[in-house]
């Protein structure tokens, strides 16, 4: 466990001390910049940016070379924080333990702030001046495929209408698919794609990233339930005070906890067929069933 | 101006006829690809695609070469719409006569479906099938900029922070050309870059749509305090009613329209140094200066 621990904090430092250079290079309103760093620096566990740094250690690559996709993944799933928490949206006051970015900024800058940190994204990798152009395309092509309509959006969208009403399974985790696993999963192909892995490999990274995507999803979900308040920021319980679909709630707490250890076994036999050093990918994969936040 | 009608006819039925394709083929919920397709079959000018196209026309290339490019931003543009007028933004009921996409869908999809449509244009412009990679990238950097906060995001949130405030004409200015102008410019500077124009000529393209940005939104100040309310779509004096910032009230109707005149003028200089027939350029600048709607 000791190198996961270094090597998820010096990917999280990695990725963290980015973020400041980023946005004080743009040319925008104070008031905009103070939002998307708010946000951006609020913490988190950076899992995208580790997944996708850890494929290119896998394949024993500069580091560098994920720098600029790593930032822009995690823009993204930023952005997608500070919709999803709107009041027209969840409603969220509190995240990890701080204000929603709402609370501090009002409701138009934060729409405007998501707005700027998914556009930024984009121009972040097109601007990057190590990747050659066609790298760059496939990264922007695969990012917002998992990021659109597709993929994350529509996730969140299938989540909103799928609220208040008897959810089997099968649908829970078709939203989950789309709404956090296409985000985790990609990270992985760009890492791959970084790291100039031949196309099976990156379908075996996709898939990888598929199942640990859903592992993150259920652990979720036995977090509110099993959780320390303290650790994880929110009361325990609040999925379901808010009538949530929860993995929990359809497949109860052992039928959850069976769907987790599966899914990250699933997770790692994909890695097998690797011709790559994974050991810090499989360190993740259970890292991520086993996490305390 | 047949020649201009003729053009203008064709490139809006080019734009629009895309649309149904493009959101028919992303694999996403129903309701939200409803709200997406209501915004961009709106109606609207489609006055950024007619600039990239106008350029194409210019330097004689096939108008094929643009069709990802000149979708793409109109889906920009419509998903800044769609943002602008939610309530939390300006909190608008009616767009050109119809109910907005919030006021028919709800907030939640209104954000969501804005969302889809700017992470989707960066999709359809990397997944082209005829630009080459090179191309791509510089697009999507020329657009991701223009769009997000050191452009059109920023200009937003300019606006938003001048309100009830007094602002110079400078100011109004600055904000516009942000706001407004921007994503016309980048139009523009995009058709020549797919043109294979030289850098030179590519600078002139983006100055020339500077101005006629400035000038687009002078003469929608002007249409709302002289304008015809059936062909506009909403209240002649809405702005003055809403206490907004408008190139009529900071330079009385004479000043707007003088200012207006040298925009245009000062646009249409800048097409002189072109190796290009810019027929269809000048045409258009002037129509955006003497538009009814």
């Amino acid at each position: 466990m000791q190198l996961l621990n270094t090597f998820i904090k010096d990917h999280k430092k990695r990725v963290e001390s980015k973020f400041d250079t980023i946005v004080a290079g743009i040319d925008a309103p104070e008031e905009l910049k103070k939002s998307m760093i708010y946000s951006l620096q609020a913490g988190g566990k950076r899992v995208r940016p580790m997944l996708l740094y850890a494929v290119l250690e896998s394949y024993n690559q500069d580091k560098q070379n994920g720098d600029s996709a790593a930032s822009a993944i995690e823009m993204i799933h930023t952005y997608s924080l500070i919709h999803d928490d709107l009041p027209a949206m969840d409603n969220d006051d509190l995240r990890r333990g701080k204000p929603t970015n709402h609370k501090v900024f009002g409701d138009a800058t934060a729409i405007l702030a998501g707005d700027a940190l998914l556009t930024h994204s984009f121009e972040l990798i097109a601007s990057d001046n190590i990747l050659d152009d066609k790298v760059k395309v496939d990264i922007i092509k695969l990012l917002s495929n998992a990021a659109g309509a597709s993929g994350m959006v529509g996730g969140q969208m299938a989540d909103m209408l799928g609220e208040g009403k008897d959810l089997s399974a099968e649908d829970l985790e078709e939203i989950h698919r789309h709404k956090t696993g296409d985000l985790l999963a990609v990270s992985l192909q760009i890492g791959a794609v970084i790291a100039g892995a031949e196309a099976k490999e990156q379908e075996c990274l996709c898939r990888f990233g598929k199942h640990i995507g859903l592992s993150f999803q259920i652990k979720d979900d036995l977090l509110d339930v099993e959780g320390d308040e303290k650790i994880i920021g929110k009361p325990v319980g609040s999925d379901e005070g808010n009538d949530k679909n929860t993995y929990v709630r359809l497949l109860g707490l052992q039928g959850a906890k069976a769907r987790l250890k599966w899914h990250t076994e699933s997770a790692v036999k994909e890695l097998d067929s690797l011709n790559a050093d994974t050991d810090i990918l499989r360190q993740l994969a259970s890292y991520i069933g086993d996490r305390s936040q």
